[in-house]
Formats: C-alpha cells, structure tokens, sequence
C-alpha cells in the first residue's frame, strides 16, 4: 500500500518541520502556515494532512512520543536479559528527560501540547490518554518489583508510581540549565537506589 | 508617587488580562493586540507599559511568582512558632503546585513562560534566574534542617534539594487529572517524612 506509507511520511515530514518550528520560533509560532514554509510545502497540502492546528498537535504529540517508546525500547535490549526492574524504570525514567537532542525535541513538544490541552478539552482528553498509559507502565514495573521482592512489600505502588513520575520535574530545571545533567542523573539513581533498598 | 502606583497598578491589570488570555486561548493567543482587548485598553497603552510581548510576559511571570511568595508567606505565619523545617518546605512545594485557582495560574505563566525561553536568549536567562533563586531557597532551608539534625547528616544536600524541585513534576499529572490532588500530596508528604526521618 504505497499511497498509505507516502501519507505517513509526509506527515512525519510535517511534525519534523512542526518541532523545527516550535524549537526556532515557540509554541506562539506554530501555525500551520509557519509549519507549510519550513516543511517546504504549501499551506493546502499541510491542510490535506491535518483538518486543524490541534489535529497537527496531535499527530506531532504522538509520533514524537512514539519515538521516545523506541528509544525505551532500544534502551531496554541494551540491558542484561532477563533485565532488573530497577534498570528497566530507569531507561524509562531517563528517556522522559531532555538529556539529549532527540528527548528533548519529545520532552518540549509534551510541554507544549499540555500548556495547550489546559483550553482545549479535545487536546486534553487526548493528553491525559497518553499520560495515563504512561502512567499505567510505570505503575506495572513497580507492582512487578514489589511481587518479585526487590521493592519493600509495605511500600505503596500508587505512591511510589507518582513519586516517580514526579522526577519528570527535572525538565524545566535541565532545560534552562539550573541543574546539570549529572546532577539529574545522580538524584534519579539515589531516588531508585532508596525504592529498591531491601 | 501616586503616578508610580498607578503605573504598578496598571501594569498588574494587564498581567492579570495575560493570565485570562493564556487560560482561555493558550499561549499562542497571547499577543499584545489580545491581551489590550481582554484589559479593555488600546493597544498603545499596552505598548506604552511594555515595549514588547517578551517584556510584558516576563512582568506576569515576575507578577505571578511574587503572588506565590505572597501565599508562601501567609502558609509560614500561619505555622507554629518557630515552625518545623519539614513544615516550611512543605508550604513551598505544596504553593508550586497547581492545587487551587492563583497557584494555578502562577503555575501555567511559569510553564508557558518556561517554554517560551527555550527561543529567546534574554527571557531565558531571566528564567533561568528566577528558578535558580527557588532553588537556592529550598537548598538553605535542606542545610538549616541538616545542621539541626532534622535530616540525617548523610544525605546529600544537593540531591536532596533537587529531588524536592523535582516534586513540580506532579503539575501536568495534576493538570490533566491523571493525578488527584489527594495523591499529590500523600506522595509530596511522603517524600518529605522519609527525607526527616532519623
């Protein structure tokens, strides 16, 4: 089905162009317009892919958080096999946070796509999916941890799931440089190394 | 100085147009011509308080985070005297959080204002800026509480304040309503009881 993977190209073409835009000019520059010029293409056939702004938010949004599950992926067949629970959370946690050029472009396009969700109900509904999936991984890998012994059995797994969630918290402050990235990495594997002390 | 006030004053209503803008347009709607429209002012007198859409987003920003100063300080009279250090530190992290209507706006100018920095050298180091102050804020209250022996001696003063900041990850979980307000806290409480125990 050539047309079908020529549709999906071109709209991966566009979110590229969308980031670009997004990286060069700010959220406020991402019009559909804006994105037609950087994509190269004209404002119709932008139009053609997407029926609207949040439809390329959207698809932006998704195809950047698909590249962040490959790279997960890629992350986790790295590992020894069968691979710790604690590595796996932390290929997990890592690659949620913009340490290098591709998590980044991920990391700023979620930013952006909740601040835009917050008016937007369609958007949000969509946002909160995708967190709530994520969400419901991390949530998995930590009931897993704690049924095989390697996470104290009176820990609570909702708490302990937010908590490190919550460690997503380090993007603004590695974004405008207020704490390094080793310094990240250091208070991600202490907080790890304290969930899974016996 | 009468004309001083005013020209404070004036300059609060304007910020507080921004903030009803962000809320119901999002940020990309947030030009000066709108923000004019929604304080029922002309354009020029916008303008004539901030040169450009750069300057009046760092004044609301600015704006914001003194309102949440002004919360924090009210939390930390009502506390017993002198208060805990587990105390003051909860009233910070809990303020920054998006937990009712003013910590919610004060949140969402910082996130869009975060995002905004990414492209704009000057409003990132002014971001920068104000982060970094929060962050020394909370790092003094972590040494204070060290050397009272209320967090064990230890603990890594640095990792400890990062992985507090870190809590403000909770915001878009809170915002999309994957994570209750209930949950926030319960999580925020027990990061904090295993920091202050012996």
């Amino acid at each position: 089905m050539p047309k079908l993977v020529d549709h999906q190209e071109r709209r991966e073409e566009i979110a590229h162009a969308l980031w670009r835009v997004v990286d060069q000019h700010g959220w406020a520059g991402a019009s559909l317009r804006e994105v037609a010029r950087e994509a190269g293409v004209s404002l119709g056939q932008v139009q053609h892919y997407f029926a609207s702004r949040a439809a390329m938010l959207t698809f932006a949004t998704e195809f950047a958080a698909e590249r962040t599950a490959d790279r997960v992926e890629r992350g986790l067949a790295a590992l020894g096999q069968p691979p710790h629970p604690r590595d796996v959370l932390r290929v997990v946690l890592v690659e949620m946070l913009p340490l290098h050029p591709d998590a980044r472009a991920s990391s700023r396009m979620s930013a952006a796509y909740v601040l835009e969700a917050l008016h937007d109900p369609a958007l949000r509904r969509q946002a909160g999916l995708g967190l709530r999936e994520g969400r419901a991984t991390v949530e998995r890998l930590v009931r897993q941890a704690m049924e095989q012994g390697q996470i104290a059995a009176d820990r609570d797994p909702d708490v302990e799931t937010d908590l490190l969630l919550a460690l997503t918290g380090f993007t603004p402050l590695l974004e405008l440089g207020v704490v390094e990235p080793d310094a990240a990495l250091a208070a991600v594997d202490q907080h790890l190394d304290r969930l899974f002390s016996p």
